[in-house]
């Protein structure tokens, strides 16, 4: 029989879930898609029978003892899922409540990025640190910060939400119906956001000229970049600027000891971390300064589900 | 006898101490000018001769439980102030451990902002609130984030330097070094630089004409803007709003259930408070939208002492 935390990772897309053990060994995994289900029951229905067929044909006796979820919009205290704005569920949908109809055991509940930064205190890069942070770059920018050797919820659960710091006023349209936020420049969606803005400004040729907006993705851009296109390359270099000099101030509030980068946009690599921790020791406080580590996620296969996973052996 | 919490206040003009107990009430209170020693030995001799003297004349036998201390640049975890720019004792003064020479009880050392804020969770109105902040509003902003029921430390103890997030890219120069912070702007050297700026960009009259900018004080400006003065209205506004704007973008990272605003500024009243909560509501992020109060401080006299002293009573 072995202990394990069941992790799930709500995603915009897909579901993804697995039994870690307390070394972070993944022992199952699995996943369904996210947007099949209309209705909120349907979806928990059929997730816990994919769940419970797959531990039944483990082949070592799975003990599940927690489960944790990583899911957009959702609330540590209240245990719920606020107006997801990328999932079919509207309103406030008590997931916590609902999970613990199916499975009598402690469920928690928190954003993905909160789940990334406990996951990389417990299995990743962050191992015996008590102030740092985590963002993670998708679609959007998510960020979960650590502070005191706990995640930083905030009054009402919802702390972390570096992406929609103001980085430009009256800047790009955001997906929260305000503008210049900063996941509107720096994620996925913002490089291609930075390539058309500068696709317009300059004269120069560009391979990425010939794709359509719909079509273009940051992969694109990053291999654009690496094969010496001039815009892919200056895209980078914003985008990583920009980041910089947001964490420099996010430095000045929270104080951590290092930042990790997470996410599809980090395969960048140095083109991304370089002038990202080059911008960061320029802009620093001079207090702050030599001290603020710009490292990648020590998670790779699993992260999400790692992380969902450590919000429950995190309190063991 | 009655158990008491010496508190002091080192600040760049007077270094003020008091004994709190545990009620928060000031037993006896003194002080003396900071700068009048180059050495900090002779400066500790002095303060700690004012100290004894005052506990001896005391009408009620005071035991010291320990020493809270508030100063510029200090540092909670190394027990130092490191390079403050306001004090004449330079490099890192290890100040702790001078006191502990002095007194062999458990001594605490925090910034001005930091104590400010565990002196509003003790005995101000803050108590019973887990995750707030204070922003004090002097010659410079500081600010003292409080976050699960704990001041916000982070990895050096130099948490909490709101007053150097940089709001405007190349703007106006920074004490520490750089451009654009946020105290260069919103503090009371930051009002009597925006008067100069609207003079000059206004064509209209204004009593603040005829004031030279080194006589100029935050407290005369207030005064023109109450008998309707446009400039020192807009001087205000102009503040509030730049206030407003960077408090929803640290809101973002913490998520506290109030600001506290605290400090000479302040007296401003709704001058000041109106706008601030205005901007920040207009600005926030929809999740955090109604929640956030901007409030008053409840600390009135000896503020500073006793937010030091609540460093130590915090602990009890």
């Amino acid at each position: 029989m072995i202990e394990v935390a069941l992790g799930i990772d709500i995603g915009g897309t897909n579901t993804v879930f697995g039994c870690i053990d307390k070394s972070g060994k993944c022992v199952l995994t699995g996943s369904l898609p996210t947007q099949k289900h209309a209705d909120i029951e349907d979806y928990l229905n059929d997730l816990f029978a994919d769940i419970e067929s797959a531990v039944e044909q483990s082949s070592e006796k799975l003990q599940i003892i927690g489960v944790g979820i990583g899911a957009p919009n959702a609330s540590f205290y209240t245990g719920t899922i606020e107006n997801a704005s990328n999932l079919r569920w509207k309103g406030s949908v008590p997931l916590v409540e609902l999970v613990k109809k199916r499975i009598d055991v402690p469920v928690v509940i928190t954003n993905d990025a909160n789940a990334a930064a406990m996951g990389e205190k417990l299995f990743g890069a962050a191992k015996g640190m008590n102030n740092f942070m985590v963002i993670t770059l998708g679609t959007g920018l998510g960020s979960g910060i650590v502070v005191n050797g706990d995640l930083l919820y905030g009054k009402d659960g919802f702390a972390g939400e570096v992406g929609h710091m103001i980085v430009r006023a009256s800047g790009r349209e955001c997906g929260c119906g305000r503008k210049g936020c900063l996941e509107t420049y720096v994620s996925a969606t913002g490089v291609k956001r930075t390539v058309y803005k500068l696709l317009a400004r300059h004269m120069g040729d560009s391979e990425l000229r010939d794709i359509p907006f719909s079509q273009l993705t940051a992969k694109m851009v990053a291999e654009a970049a690496n094969r010496g296109d001039l815009v892919a390359k200056e895209t980078f270099t914003y985008t990583a600027k920009m980041l910089g000099e947001v964490l420099a101030n996010v430095v000045a509030v929270t104080s951590p000891e290092a930042i990790f980068l997470f996410g599809g946009l980090t395969k960048a690599g140095d083109m991304l971390f370089k002038p990202v921790a080059e911008t960061l020791e320029d802009q620093l406080l001079s207090i702050y300064k030599g001290k603020i580590q710009v490292l990648e996620s020590g998670l790779s296969d699993n992260a999400a589900v790692l992380g969902a996973a450590a919000l429950i052996w995190n309190k063991k």
